[in-house]
């Protein structure tokens, strides 16, 4: 279990932390102004330039570990680029094509995707050119127990029919969104885990409709598409549009969501070294009652308790990446499930922090801390609550005791 | 100490809950609907009319002790009413008249307003006519410390001169708001408490310019003006103006802050009591894994804490209350400190695991939690944050021990 | 809700102040000494001492409601004076004859023994001439459901014989123990509430063995007769001895938990107390890094938020108080399990932090903090555990909801 | 930072657990039996058994990384088989000759010692034929600030005369204990970090007095000598008794202290473990309300946490344990201070959930776990206090941002 930078790693370090610092970090007032004055939706013009950048400078596809596709780098190696990505988690990730969900989206389509369905919809997405959306979650249901799942996938000759209703389906609002991947059931009444299947649903087809944007404490993720709700209304594509397969769903739910989840957390332990920052920058520089907040017992315990949280927290994600790397996915499902669990909550708390250090300045626009915030504690809701996570690494734990 | 309400509270607290439940509840779609087809900073139509209804109920200026000015009610008698507010903050306590920054300022009008001011400003405020904001707090300064204030009052013949930047002015960009109660310094060199005045600036006074809104996690608060910065650039107005005298605005804080807190209290068990309610009918209703939330044990954990924190929150209001109505907001000085500690920590609390209950629904604007969240969080800083409370009750604690 | 405290009251804290400065306190260290230098078991000579002069004070048996037999005062009367005993929890209450279990015992028999019971063993228990024990938990099963309980009472002729094993007897070790209570089905198939009975045992019955003594944190309870572990083994008791009948043992065990658990929780106010002081005086005095501790942030941050803590819980106490002497226990059923959660939770928390402030000494003998530490954590598992009391609390409070 | 384990690592780690479960968990009863009718302050005869047994299977003295005198291990080497150990902290470590304050005293004396103090204290120690006890810390003064000490060592001829009062001298009342390391001033007026010396006292020294032992939550420690307070009066050895020369003391309580800490912490991984162990098994086997425990959502949230907790933890010591080997314990210093910081509050945790699990016996006795907490809690005090650890860690961080 070595967590040591090889020299290719070292290397993508050393240029994305450039990148990060000589364009990233200046264009996020611009982000913001273009994004205020332009469509609700719509990316802002410099998020293009950024990706031009970025792409020139070899920071391109990082995430995807097939290098027929893409970088080809293991886990272990994409974290540290991944957390920098989540330095500046709203610009930076879609800058170097890393953002979800295309990056869950191409990854299922390079490993499940016909080479059809790999030269119709990878090949744009790995190049930039369009965005897609994953629609699983529903708002009628716990949708993080599949069996749940309403929206229905009929065959019909040579046809699906797709009928149901999701949420979170986010960039579905965004003008550049050309692809839905959307989940349903094939087979209700079959096992409980293979009743389910995915299915590629080109936005502009007749029957979808985006009805609007769901809103995250009162952010609309504007610049990404926003979070849609869309109703599948008979909704026709090819029989050849299904992914893997009837009853594959759940399956590729499973590896689609791992890599997911640990690259969420990758990125969070970058937003809890920004929020770190931005609080040791505001106690060495703000006085309140004659003394900078530095020197103030309370902001020094919150430094150094948020120093040991964030240490940990990464650490068990490089321990679970190093885990799929080598053991896989599903060898790695309780780790998996334990950075879900830990690492929001870190951040939550890392942020929070950072927040009351700035004042009335940390709930506001003029800092990236609230919006931070309300990306981490999503996080504990996104891809399954915590306490599912928790129940479910309970029981493979006791597993273990079942016959002392 | 006794908290049973006596029958004039009785009353009001049965009219207040009709109202709540017959016209303030169903109000809520539609104030969410009118304000997003209207103005950003406008006020929603629908609520004009619930005050309307309100004043017609006799619900009106409850918070006012002065019964020449309002309802003239104790701490303890406002306590319940100011509590079913609670329950739908963005727009019941604007129906009856009782919101902030309104309230206070009403206060400080009623207190030290001399009869011309009363008759310009405390008259159609009183009446709902008319809406104020409260400019105190300045970006660039630790602003819980009033000797940081930058802001200038200068005397010049028959005017005085106001020159400075606030923030957190919440209201100032409502169409209605046309007075600011601004404080700064007419004296930089007297002593500490002696430095600051306050003084009464019409919002069309050239000079003023409001500058933007800053946000709350994402929020605007656009329906209720949202939260102004505001440059004074050389704002001239006349001598008279200033209230009570130079050299009084920090007493007049001082004596505008302590039912600012409680009211603020009050509303927030108002808040947790509405997010308790969404837990449980949600806990009821949702089903995951087979079985209701309601049977999991982590979910019954939350609410049995929530009820426990709730009803401490509650009864330590109500001693605050208590005292200040018999020993006066300065004997309470502690008990108002403890509660701002208290209460918003722990609606905070309540809000979170009601947001955990309802999935991604609860970091949406489907239900009202994220909102009431983002409004609990915020008064963890708003009024002074909960570090600065937290310090100066324990140096009032510990000077009880100095001569053991 | 009337918390004041009338004249009686009022009279009854002054002398029991004074009971505790001028005796109570100045016996810590002897009764320490004196149990060293004696038997393991048995009660330092000086608690007689403070017992006969509490009578003299007329500070004795104040817990009891029952005006035939004790003070005759209300939950809410007693409340501060079981606070103030809670401030030396291993002397006071017993000093002053309202120390656990007797006080539980005292109130079974008093609202449900015969005359011949009485006069048996009410009478020298009143007098404090004997101790008793209460034997219901049992070391094989969750006991915190009584369901569970697998001791039998059988009826036999004339005579009940009792088989099986408790724990946690506190008390049954001390050669003053001269009564046992013993819970055991006479019905196991009975319906579930209606299985249980309660007997009364003279510890000197032939079959009755108390085998060791459990300990808490290393903590033996020695002066207090420690806390038994009982086999009954073939103990036969004429039929008299049943306590109010067959089957009405549950009803006998809730009507004892509820005062039971309200005592405790006056006490462990107390205790909070205690811990306050000696940790504002340690703050106060000690001197590291070149300031008093009471200068550093953190101190000052636990100071206040144990102040805050603490008034929200005796705020509760008393409201549970009020509403058993009012409503009665069963109405207050939601509230008794309130207390019974937060309490010793709070107490914990702020014991806690006053360890941290005195260094080594506060997990030492020299301070009384370790053993508070240690009695307040246990009663987070007494008379059932916290996750007991929540899943129950939050049933109750799910109920309301169950029709909406 | 590679953390698997090596060929050698590897092996150790076998053969310790073989150990651990042969030899140590079966002695446990044996152990506390022994102690119980034995000496209050003696070692019970079966950890001489283990001592040899432990020593037979090439298990002895793993901690000390200079090989001329002990295993000549890594602390990353170490790591694992040290938190093997904690599972049975009061008896693995001292029967494999790894039990603190030896280790940290053998350290001494191999980095410090002139080969004659080598001979006549280290080789008996490294044999484990006898004990010694560390004389820093005082009653009187936060000994966590080193300027704090007020003993005095001063030359007098070719003595040194030692004078004042040491407490938690842990080991100091053992009839096995024959050295003593004491640390004071020979310098008050020197240098802040030049003023202390170190010095070998024999025990029986004229002049040196143990007076008690001092307690840790009810627990003497006994069967380790327990906690001596120890008094110096006039205490006079040769010149040569000086440790690396007058004015070393800071330098080499810094150096003590580095492996020292990591070591408790190995250990609490250890007995974080154990408790995880208990509470699995607990949660399996005991049922309330008709179910398991490990079926209740609440425990396994505790379980679920639990595991999390440790995983992070653990990386982090091993981490730390990897910058000690590689840059030296100067360079790992903000990390020493993370874990001291982290792994006792996680072991509290983890250990508090399984006493909670236990119900009564959690507390008792019966279980290792009433004692494995208090341990744990009492490692947030010792070695300095966590709130020195955080100041000085925070400090540390926020020189990084000075100039921006």
């Amino acid at each position: 279990m070595d967590f040591s930078y090889d020299a290719r790693t070292e290397d993508l370090r050393t240029r994305m932390l450039a990148f990060l610092d000589e364009q990233v970090l200046p264009a996020e007032p611009v982000f913001h102004a273009q994004h205020a004055a332009g469509h609700p939706w719509g990316r802002p013009p410099v998020l293009q330039e950024l990706k031009t950048e970025a792409r020139r400078r070899g920071l391109w596809n990082l995430f995807l570990p097939d290098d027929r596709f893409g970088a080809g780098l293991t886990n272990l190696q994409y974290a540290p680029l991944a957390e920098i990505t989540g330095r500046s988690p709203f610009i930076a990730p879609e800058a170097v094509n890393c953002a979800a969900p295309d990056t869950g989206n191409m990854e299922v389509l390079s490993l499940f995707g016909t080479p059809g369905q790999q030269d119709r919809w990878l090949k744009p997405l790995l190049d930039g050119a369009i965005r897609s959306a994953f629609c699983m979650t529903e708002p009628e249901v716990a949708s993080s127990d599949a069996a749940n799942i309403t929206t229905r996938i009929e065959r019909d000759g040579d046809s699906y029919v797709v009928n149901g209703r999701k949420w979170w389906s986010s960039g579905a609002l965004a003008p550049e969104c050309e692809l839905l991947i959307v989940m349903g059931k094939t087979d209700p009444e079959g096992p409980r885990h293979r009743q389910q299947s995915m299915i590629l649903v080109p936005r502009d087809t007749p029957g979808v409709r985006v009805e609007r944007g769901v809103h995250v404490f009162g952010y609309t993720d504007g610049p990404h598409g926003g979070h849609g709700e869309v109703v599948f209304d008979d909704v026709r594509v090819p029989a050849e549009n299904i992914i893997a397969g009837e009853g594959e769903g759940f399956a590729i739910a499973q590896a689609r969501l791992g890599p997911g989840r640990i690259h969420h957390c990758m990125r969070l332990i970058g937003m809890a070294e920004r929020a770190f920052d931005l609080m040791c920058e505001r106690a060495g520089s703000r006085v309140a009652f004659g003394r900078p907040l530095a020197e103030q017992g309370v902001v020094r315990e919150w430094i150094a308790e948020a120093r040991v949280r964030i240490e940990q927290a990464r650490l068990l994600v490089l321990k679970t990446a190093y885990l799929m790397d080598t053991i896989g996915n599903k060898g790695a499902h309780t780790e998996i499930q334990a950075i879900k669990i830990a690492v929001p909550a870190m951040a939550e708390w890392v942020i929070d922090k950072a927040i009351q250090t700035h004042g009335g300045g940390g709930v506001s626009q003029d800092f990236p801390l609230a919006e931070l915030w309300a990306h981490a504690r999503t996080l504990r809701l996104a891809d399954g609550p915590d306490e599912v996570h928790r129940a479910s690494l309970a029981r493979r734990e006791l597993r273990r005791y079942q016959n002392t």
